[in-house]
């Protein structure tokens, strides 16, 4: 038998031009695209596996993903040869060697979302890829409240597509709004999300700041889980998944590949 | 005669599909598009002045421009007439009327650029379009020391281009390296700049971080002026003009057009 080497890899894209993270017939993917390059560089197909799915046109700072490749594999050597080939709108910015059973999904404790929004009336040449452009004003402290509100171990059904999961308890730690200037971000960390719940959440917010929804009215959507009463989710682009946190990840001590 | 009235804009653009700022035959430049759009509105040709030209490339966040309305307009509903109409790498985020002899260029007492580095081994996918990458350390407190050298009443003729101008003097009020993460950023102040100026500043910065440059290199440079001693200019990708100050502009009171 060969020797087997497990690799975790740091993401970063720009989703502008994806179709998503997910392998998909004719379509441009994250995880398409790396396991292209991967197979270029091991001479093989290799499959690999991500923390979250992110959908069409979201972005990622801290995607992680992992393959087992067929042999030893410097993972510095790695990184810079899927660089080479990989398009600038993604980069390997980490790359480790973990144990052979590391999973970068089922082992993530938690989860790093970051929405922006752009709070002007015009909209920025800057920041028009990378965030919602709301052009109205904003009540941040009822937002504050509002998001405190959607802290806690609670049924996001309402907050999830109505062909939805079955089960829709998740264990939201925190939801903060800050600002700088006219961009505002959004903040969520959470065990695990349902598909657009992050989105969901983005969108009571605004509907919290904007004076269309009370404070109770979120309180309800928590107390009377529906499918999809939230309301529509905000658009993908201005969505990043921003930080996995594993028990050992980024590892202490990488572990040695057999030799 | 018609009743006259003067209009000054600010304007932000991402400058990457545009050949600067001034109108050029067969190319897409900033006061190209602004004109045609201004035709537009208007109904006939208007010539917008900007308070400086920017490179092909470079981008701007506080660009100031005026023109002579022929006829009475309120400046927000030109701002909304040219936001229509303009693609959304140029807006303009400002517009307020001002004295006919208000000269954009004449009457500005200083102008801020700003250069951004991004300065991490791998690029970044969000600010590659935006930023010079420079993937080795820097030594940023001497690359502050020699920023400090820079300001002052100098004569830059080693920051002009080969085929340069006659006067070469210039006051740099402020020279500043500040980081946050990754991104570091060089910000100049000063009456005026030589073409190329801002961008040859950013290239002895950069040498002096990397260890290439010695501070009594850089005061030889403005010791001993030669034309284009100071080495090549970074790439305009990362350089944006940030703000232009008047002695009353943004105006307190707006100039009343005639009626």
């Amino acid at each position: 038998m060969a020797d087997l080497c497990r690799i975790a890899l740091v993401l970063e894209y720009d989703g502008s031009l994806f179709a998503g993270w997910q392998v998909q017939p004719r379509a441009r993917t994250v995880q398409g695209e790396v396991q292209k390059a991967l197979e270029q560089v091991m001479g093989m197909p290799v499959k690999v596996y991500g923390a979250g799915r992110t959908d069409a046109g979201a972005h990622a700072l801290g995607q992680v993903a992992a393959f087992t490749a067929p042999y030893r594999y410097p993972p510095a050597v790695v990184q810079r040869a899927l660089n080479a080939r990989l398009s600038p709108d993604i980069r390997v910015v980490g790359a480790y060697t973990v144990p052979l059973d590391f999973d970068p999904r089922r082992h993530a404790l938690r989860r790093q979302y970051r929405y922006l929004v752009w709070n002007r009336r015009e909209p920025s040449p800057f920041w028009r890829r990378f965030s919602f452009h709301y052009p109205h004003p904003l009540d941040l402290p009822a937002m504050a409240r509002a998001a405190t509100l959607l802290e806690g171990t609670r049924d996001f059904a309402s907050f999830a597509a109505p062909a939805g999961r079955r089960r829709t308890v998740r264990t939201v730690s925190r939801v903060a709004v800050t600002a700088k200037g006219p961009l505002l971000a959004l903040t969520v960390e959470g065990d695990a999300f349902l598909p657009g719940q992050v989105r969901r959440m983005g969108g009571v917010l605004l509907a919290v700041g904007a004076g269309r929804l009370t404070l109770e009215g979120v309180q309800a959507l928590l107390d009377n889980p529906r499918p999809n009463s939230a309301g529509p989710a905000l658009p993908p682009h201005g969505l990043f998944l921003t930080r996995i946190h594993y028990p050992d990840f980024p590892p202490q001590e990488e572990t040695p590949c057999p030799r």
